[in-house]
């Protein structure tokens, strides 16, 4: 069975949905109703209900989800279920703190390469990792590595993407704040910490 | 005039199109098309033309949007128009990546303080900004800082959620991966690079 015509939204959510009933399960919970799962994650349970219907039943009405069917579930529509292994590009400050995030594991990631430009950091070794000379992102490919995270200076943000798509790469999370171009057959997610904090003054209210 | 009913998603996507027309600002262009902002940001033309409804009438069909006037109204509805300070909790790898970030200026932020748990860390300078102990949170209030952005463990994250809020602060952008409780009148936006990387898998082809 393949979902279709599925919002980018409702995508984007399921792996907060994923990490709630991960948590609510380590705290011993078998099943769990909407309204609760809403409080774990804080988002409207109209909406979570809204977001599991684009993908059959889910529930039984009363009795709630079972949670782990219901991960499970979750997992394959993700394409988490399969193990994925990601590399990194940049080991500066904030590719550090990614390689030493431990949130990545519960989602079944793997960070099993980063490169660096900087003659000094290559081959370092941070967390079981030895940290390559850039030139050696065409080896991704051959390594069956499709995902990468960039946490590159948005000068060299284009470049990097370019090489990337060069080694195969189908999705990038992109951390630098600017856009990037690549081919449609690419996935790009853009997190700009900059952009996220712009948001708050909206909700807050006038001094 | 007050803006009600507006989409958490309008409100997110407001930022990117800042960013977008600030871009084509610095190359010259006075005037934007839907469609042209559109290939600058990644986001279709029509969701821009409809997020931009809510607002009233930001351009004139076939001339396109004047890119001062749009980019200035946008400010004003994020109420970033008024220069915003923010502090930062936590010090480690990813605090560090966020001080040096490059990306607040252009929205009117300043990061104007820091707090560490770490007695080595205090004291200490990155970027003209003192690294302060975090007993210190509670003078937030009196220096007017309303929004925080937290960089901690998660083992810490709702204790130093809780000072936050008691130091009267409105606004938290949570970069712990969890979920952290705080009264209403409060606006969180947590950021889990984790689970954004964990969209990635869904939009690649099965191999």
């Amino acid at each position: 069975m393949r979902y279709r015509r599925i919002p980018d939204e409702t995508i984007r959510r399921l792996p907060i949905y994923l990490r709630g009933l991960l948590l609510a399960s380590e705290r011993g919970r078998r099943s769990i109703s909407s309204k609760k799962l809403a409080d774990f994650v804080g988002v409207n349970p109209w909406q979570i209900r809204k977001d599991f219907s684009y993908f059959g039943d889910f529930g039984t009405r009363g009795v709630g989800y079972n949670i782990e069917k219901l991960a499970k579930e979750i997992k394959r529509i993700l394409k988490l279920d399969v193990g994925q292994k990601a590399a990194l590009v940049g080991v500066g400050n904030l590719g550090s703190a990614i390689l030493t995030h431990p949130g990545f594991g519960i989602y079944g990631f793997d960070i099993t390469a980063a490169f660096d430009v900087n003659p000094k950091k290559v081959g370092r070794k941070i967390k079981n990792i030895t940290i390559e000379d850039v030139s050696k992102l065409r080896t991704l490919k051959r390594r069956k590595i499709k995902l990468a995270i960039m946490a590159v200076p948005r000068q060299v943000a284009q470049e990097t993407a370019d090489a990337l798509v060069k080694a195969s790469i189908k999705g990038i999370l992109n951390l630098s704040p600017c856009y990037i171009a690549v081919p449609k057959k690419v996935k790009v997610i853009t997190i700009d910490i900059a952009m996220d904090l712009a948001c708050l003054p909206y909700y807050m209210p006038v001094s």
